[in-house]
């Protein structure tokens, strides 16, 4: 057997599992971010999110996106599978968390077949894969988004921005005109999460480069200009929140990380090792700013995945054409504004008719009581007695 | 030196590393399933399995199983004996898991040298070892079961329904004629754990193919038929309980993905694609059929150990034999019982002797105490107000 | 390119990956075992140290430690630089785990800084890297050290050491002269995070061989020993403990596991693979020993990493020269007194002058109310209910 192939077809697999180390990863830093009474729906919702995204991908959404199971043939086409499975379940999850603590099950499961067997998919089929808009005007296929600061996290960040739109806020959140702060129950839980998730995205981004066989090169700097977005990420989060309160902020600390990581996503495999630091401190920045300029308009956001995903989805975007010489800023402006336009309008109507069928939104005396034991009917840490 | 074997020796590595996450993977979810009052034993015992149970299987089992050291030559023989290892605690992991909560720790220890040293090993020698049953009526050589769907989880199941049977229940658990509901403690560290596991099985089997070098599609689809049993063991463990309860029964949803995970087990290589669904469905259903089966007669595992283990190692082995043209099922059920007619003996003898001698069962006062009062002296959550 | 270059390239990411998870699992073990009032910014302080100890040695570190980026050619540098990286933060974590629930987190990121860019770069220099005292009286670059029992153990070590010294016991830990025991707050999150750093070590270890393509067996074997050290310095702190209390106490079969893995660090590719069983049993009964001397001598370390990291990195350091043939003690010795006496005195003089200008040690107020009030201002629980 080539040996290119057998190494190729081996990164993938390790590169892959790094990437569903991503759904503890979601799953604990969701768990903590919330509050008891909302915990055991909340990782109800990410292991489902993963079982059901990844099934609809594999019965639908992986022939949607690349038109047959035999494009590929420089390493197994399983592992290729895999590794492009993982990504699905992700761009549910930033929805899913964003809505926190007022969305019922069933309805997101709904959901969650529809983004994994279709909206996902689409997006996939006009960036990385079989591209039906070929030679049309809305051909993006030249986009250069490397491992998915549009197609993932801007296409999961417009599906949360409807979301929000049509489900609104938590109840009691902006009661009385004030920005209620709702404690995260668990922080060791959000530490966890967001650190497996930064350690998945060296799988998501390395090996979205697609061979180490003939660009080991590449891949290893990938994965250090991810980690590095990452870094800078967290000091500038940790920074801007030090200097403006005086108190280390964790959250803020940990969502700068992710922020930076989003932010270098499109392009980690095109800067050199110092432009990542740059690109990272923008991305942790704009999680500090924009967290509460969502709340000013009233967007409920429990976990700020408006501010990591979709704002430095489109800034990490932009920067691969601001900071790589044969990368135009307009082709990846044309490539932001099209994922937008595809994906915001056909979520906002799959959520607005699956509200209206099933709805998906919980009901003010169900987000009293808590989503645990209305739609689960366990709680996550019975034995506990709480203070709240 | 010849790539092969480098490749091959470091694909060991790293699916044997997978499998070492099993380890905090069986102690996450062991110790969110049982009451706070038992968590801190629960970890001790896990911790304890796999340092004694591997150092059982070095010191002795490894050559019990394949009767020297170096038989082995197309990747390092240290690669080959710690993927080897990495499998002898799990065993031990099934037992105790199940009898959670009512056992004490040293005889435990006591029986896990006797599993890591002999009982398992005895197992591998005549399934994928030496073989000193060659040639003779009991061999069963040629049984078809790639990473242990009898040969670890019925195995553990055996020794695990010995143990029941001779421990009985925990105190209170079937008074006056009821199965008393024992909540878990802490979802999210069930949640945890088990997605920790369904990412050890990747490593699990698909490094039990032995080879990346010679076999990538191999290994690769044995990875995606893998996952995807556990996928479909999911959504049924779901769907059932929900279209019965209205509940989304998240401990239902996990183990039936665990049923899904030990049912592809024995030959994820060999399926299609879409053969893993029905096999994960039946795996995920017999675990929602059979746990309340368990109940009725009386038999308490706390984990569902049973279900997961022992029902689903068989079926997942029978499914080769039904799936697969040229496996025949009389050959897997002949290594079905032959396993089952060994392991259940040696266990049920090596267990009673132990709770003669060094009483593996607590006492009822000591359960209503807590095992971690009275085996360790340490509570697991010392700070926290306990409600129950 | 050359298949070489691939695949070591490919196995130092997968190396680096695996010492990653080592920065949830000092995380976990730390949050586990501080007091709930101290555990935020306990986490924050891990986070921190990873961040910016990575970035002081990505902009200075790792030149002044190995003289320029492109002195490597066996593999990517850019892999080569990323797993080097993975080891900066794990000195400042000894040190910080060591003196937690009293000091103060600016402080500790400006030190944080410096060992980052200046005193870990220093060490590694002489040692593994540029070696700027090469031909002086001071040269110890015939240390044999593979992955840092005492580069990286003995330095956080020493610099504990001095921390300790300067900054004094916990408010009210040897109160009336009585060591007061301070029961760690989650068990779980203990073994989890211990188990998360033995999984790291394989990568630690095993990716300091430096090479898998021309000596997969030598990795191989490494990665066994150190896995082997781990299990015997597990049970040695199980039996020890047991024997004098007759309790099975978690938190000294982890420390006692972390010991053995400590121990072994320095040579665990030249031993056969019974060495490691003796050297980690040793690790673990000093590990078991130590802890109560240095109670008794006042020096108070919540996670025990004096005895862990200092002890057993000198034990390590010196086993190399006792169980391999051509490796001298006394080499050995003079690289240890050299490192202890660079890195204590320029760490005591660092931290005196921290301690001066920025207040490093929280006062006993701060530390009675909690460092996560004082720093964080956010709790790592709210809606638990305390019972201390």
């Amino acid at each position: 057997m080539e040996i290119n192939y057998v190494i190729d077809t081996f990164f993938a697999i390790f590169a892959m599992t790094l990437i569903i180390f991503m759904v503890p990863g979601f799953a604990m830093l969701e768990a903590g971010l919330v509050r008891t009474k909302n915990v055991t729906s909340v990782l109800t919702v990410n292991v489902m999110i993963y079982a059901v995204a990844s099934m609809a991908f594999l019965l639908i959404g992986y022939e949607v996106a690349f038109g047959s199971w035999d494009h590929q043939d420089d390493m197994s086409k399983w592992a290729f599978f895999m590794f492009q499975m993982a990504f699905v379940g992700k761009v549910v999850n930033i929805m899913s968390g964003g809505v926190s603590e007022r969305s019922r099950i069933l309805p997101l499961a709904v959901f969650t077949v529809i983004v994994g067997a279709f909206i996902y998919p689409i997006i996939v089929n006009l960036t990385w894969g079989a591209n039906f808009l070929s030679g049309t005007a809305l051909d993006i296929s030249s986009l250069s988004d490397l491992a998915g600061s549009t197609v993932i996290h801007s296409t999961g960040g417009w599906a949360l921005l409807a979301a929000i739109l049509i489900m609104g806020p938590r109840r009691g959140r902006y009661k009385d005109n004030i920005v209620r702060v709702i404690p995260a129950s668990n922080i060791p839980l959000v530490t966890l999460g967001a650190l497996l998730l930064w350690i998945g995205w060296f799988g998501f981004n390395g090996g979205s480069v697609g061979t180490i066989s003939s660009k080991a090169d590449t891949v290893a700097l990938t994965i250090m200009n991810t980690n590095t977005a990452g870094l800078s990420g967290a000091i500038t989060g940790w920074l801007l929140t030090y200097f403006r309160y005086k108190k280390f902020d964790i959250t803020m600390i940990l969502n700068g990380a992710l922020g930076g990581l989003v932010a270098v996503t499109a392009g980690p495999d095109q800067y050199d090792i110092h432009t990542p630091i740059l690109i990272g401190a923008i991305g942790g920045a704009l999680v500090v700013l924009f967290v509460p300029i969502f709340d000013k308009f009233r967007m409920d956001d429990p976990v700020g995945a408006l501010s990591v995903h979709l704002v430095n989805g489109i800034w990490g975007t932009l920067a691969v054409g601001i900071f790589v010489a044969d990368v135009s800023i307009l082709t990846q402006l044309k490539g932001i504004l099209i994922v937008g336009m595809i994906v915001f309008p056909l979520s906002w109507i799959t959520i607005y008719s699956i509200n209206k069928i099933f709805v998906l939104r919980a009901g003010d005396e169900e987000q009293l009581e808590g989503i645990d034991a209305t739609e689960c009917g366990i709680e996550s840490y019975p034995e506990f007695k709480r203070s709240i």
